[in-house]
């Protein structure tokens, strides 16, 4: 439940689209890593929020205590930890695993991909976090998904909101989690389960509420920095400085035209320390729709200084920043649109079938197609002693191979092949 | 335990070898489907012999129960079944995992990649059992590993081996499990385990042993051909018909050189069903041996007809023929190569790093590498507002970056840039 075959029209599908990823990761100077699919418990413990309870664990079958990874980020802070390696730049392309109630129509599964990047190390400000939006933004707009917005929030912001109206400390984490479902529920709804299950006072949450409506620009940037109650607040203060600083950034990187500095974004997960963001596609189908509409998220990110640490038997911190691309959301789209445009995606690479159209020369077949595969020429031929030429012919059409070559007993004779150029027809003999 | 990370040294070594597999299955037309880690416990339930007991179980949370999949045969097999296939030529790289006690120097993981090519469908006998053999050949050439030899044998001639033999056939695949241990123990052993453990007469496996000894070409196919008790067998002889016809085949694609009919060969699993093949390196490190030793199975497969039919409801069969490359073996092969050679391999694809010989100049950076990345170039810089360029440089030449884009501010005020060589250090302003 929740998870599926690729078959081959998937899987061509799929690995254009990672490649389109992958390119964009090394185009900014990543490394691969690997990590197991395997994570002892305990590493995972602890940094998913309300996450944990879609952990997969192991049977104890014994010796070590087993779960199937949660993302990739946890086993890039305890790799980065257990190698003492403090800085690098690393892309993960990999499956992950959640218990979760597969939405399979909305592209959500129990076994999906996720495709990383992140920048680890102690660098000046801002400067790694700029480029991960803009990895962002080159990735979707490379992918041409439509229009798009990343929202961009900050962890200390959320928590110098939090703390201005009221909210206690230790329950920052809980309300950020609270906070998170914004994006699919109303606020109303977020706001009971503040009060209710939270335990947040019904006027703090009311504060929070006027915050959270808020987004914008550099402009925004500026009115909270002259808010008199965010203002005051040291962690706020140094969350907006961080924030004009990336917007600034983000303004030499050209594209702050899809970027919205926006105080309802908080990210389900613990460990996320400063800047946090997300991009979503803007519904455009529909003219008539007077504001677009969101269809989800399809990447999201943000700094976590503290994951490293927590795997360091020192606690030794090394700051990092990163991405996840949703390439799942954006497969299930790019698969409608080419579903939508009738066209065929091939699903082998075949350049040339090798044919016969007498019967009693398989081993003429043999040969050649022997001769063609070591000197590289990727080459098909069917495996029945005499095919009829039409079957040959009509394979070669259903599945899109461009060429035959045809060895008859004329063609034995005088040590030719014919090539046959499947759609015009044309035959050369060589 | 016995899991490992990749650092990016070894996932660029990795993607590098695996690209050479894939790349051999596409030339013979292979299309890629993926399917699931996890499979449902009773699809691998009796399909490995006695590797069952190394099957990695999920805990029991509530649904359904699940298991990691052991190979990538037997979730093809289930693919093949659920989706009512009858003929399809596929590849499948993926990871597996057997909780096998972990020998990490040569090479055997709990978690390990396969590389998996095969081809369903009612055929011509042999035709593309032969096309299996040749694509072990032209992997284990391409990689140039050193000498090999592939093993071959059929699972119809070691029935009729052990009928002849007198062993009953409710014992025919525990003596084939038993014997699958000959490459790794002596006969004395073997036969042992055969009568104790596995209740066969001591004549019955004296019998064996004399069989087993034997290994040729098709002098051997033909000797045993007209092997008074054999040539009585009915599996026997028609194992014994379609290896020649393979070796045939196999003399048309130019390979019978390294091709070994072998009656020792067994294949621990239960799923085999005709033939059945193990390529070995051989040790030749030593140039005083006399024998060339062998170093282990670097890929091994064969055929099995009857394994999709245990998936479908009316047991409909699909015969399949297939081949796994043992790819950990060879990558600790490359690796260990790799490292005397003391050849460095470059673990990122940055084409120029952009970097600036005076302070204050981030601007000019930022807006020069959104320039290149946005021109599809794989581009770098420092992530600090002011770094030396000494450092800058010595950045390239650490990670192998053949060049460096100087933005100075004389540059700035020309409208130029200055294109540096790292190695030879030659500068052109463009």
């Amino acid at each position: 439940q929740g998870t599926r075959d690729h078959p081959p029209a998937q899987a061509a599908l799929r690995e254009r689209l990672l490649s389109a990823v992958v390119s964009c990761f090394k185009r900014h100077g990543a490394a691969a890593i690997d990590t197991p699919v395997l994570e002892l418990r305990e590493t995972l413990v602890g940094k998913y929020g309300e996450g944990a309870k879609l952990i997969y664990e192991l049977q104890d079958q014994g010796g070590e205590l087993l779960a199937l990874r949660y993302d990739l980020t946890v086993p890039f802070a305890r790799y980065l930890a257990m190698n003492k390696i403090t800085k690098m730049k690393r892309y993960h392309v990999a499956k992950v695993y959640r218990r979760d109630n597969p939405a399979t129509t909305r592209g959500r599964y129990r076994e999906f991909y996720q495709c990383d990047f992140d920048i680890a190390g102690q660098f000046d400000p801002m400067i790694p976090d700029a480029e991960c939006l803009k990895i962002v933004h080159e990735i979707l707009s490379d992918l041409q998904l439509g229009d798009f917005v990343i929202k961009v929030n900050d962890r200390r912001i959320l928590n110098g909101v939090f703390a201005v109206c009221g909210v206690p400390e230790s329950k920052f984490i809980p309300a950020c989690c609270t906070m998170d479902k914004l994006d699919k529920v109303p606020w109303e709804e977020v706001r009971s389960e503040m009060v209710g299950e939270k335990g947040l006072s019904p006027e703090a949450a009311d504060r929070i509420g006027e915050y959270v409506q808020l987004h914008g620009g550099l402009d925004l940037i500026e009115q909270l920095l002259q808010d008199p109650k965010l203002s005051q607040n040291k962690e706020a203060k140094e969350g907006l400085g961080d924030m004009k600083l990336l917007f600034e950034y983000l303004t030499l990187f050209g594209i702050t035209g899809k970027i919205s500095f926006d105080l309802s974004l908080a990210r389900g997960l613990d460990y996320y320390t400063g800047v946090i963001f997300e991009a979503v596609l803007l519904q455009q189908e529909n003219e008539h729709v007077e504001e677009p509409v969101s269809v989800g998220s399809v990447a999201g990110g943000g700094r976590y200084d503290e994951l490293v640490g927590m795997f360091d038997a020192k606690g030794r911190k090394v700051p990092c920043v990163g991405v996840s691309i949703g390439i799942e959301r954006i497969f299930s789209i790019l698969e409608q649109r080419l579903e939508a445009s009738g066209e065929k995606l091939r699903t082998t690479e075949t350049q040339v079938l090798v044919a016969t159209p007498q019967k009693h020369l398989l081993a003429a077949r043999m040969k050649l197609i022997s001769e063609l595969w070591d000197a590289g020429i990727k080459a098909e031929m069917l495996y029945k002693k005499d095919p009829k030429l039409l079957k040959q012919l009509q394979y070669c059409e259903d599945t899109g191979i461009p060429l035959a070559a045809i060895v008859g007993e004329q063609e034995l004779a005088d040590g030719v092949v014919k090539l046959r150029d499947i759609a015009t027809r044309k035959e050369v003999r060589m």
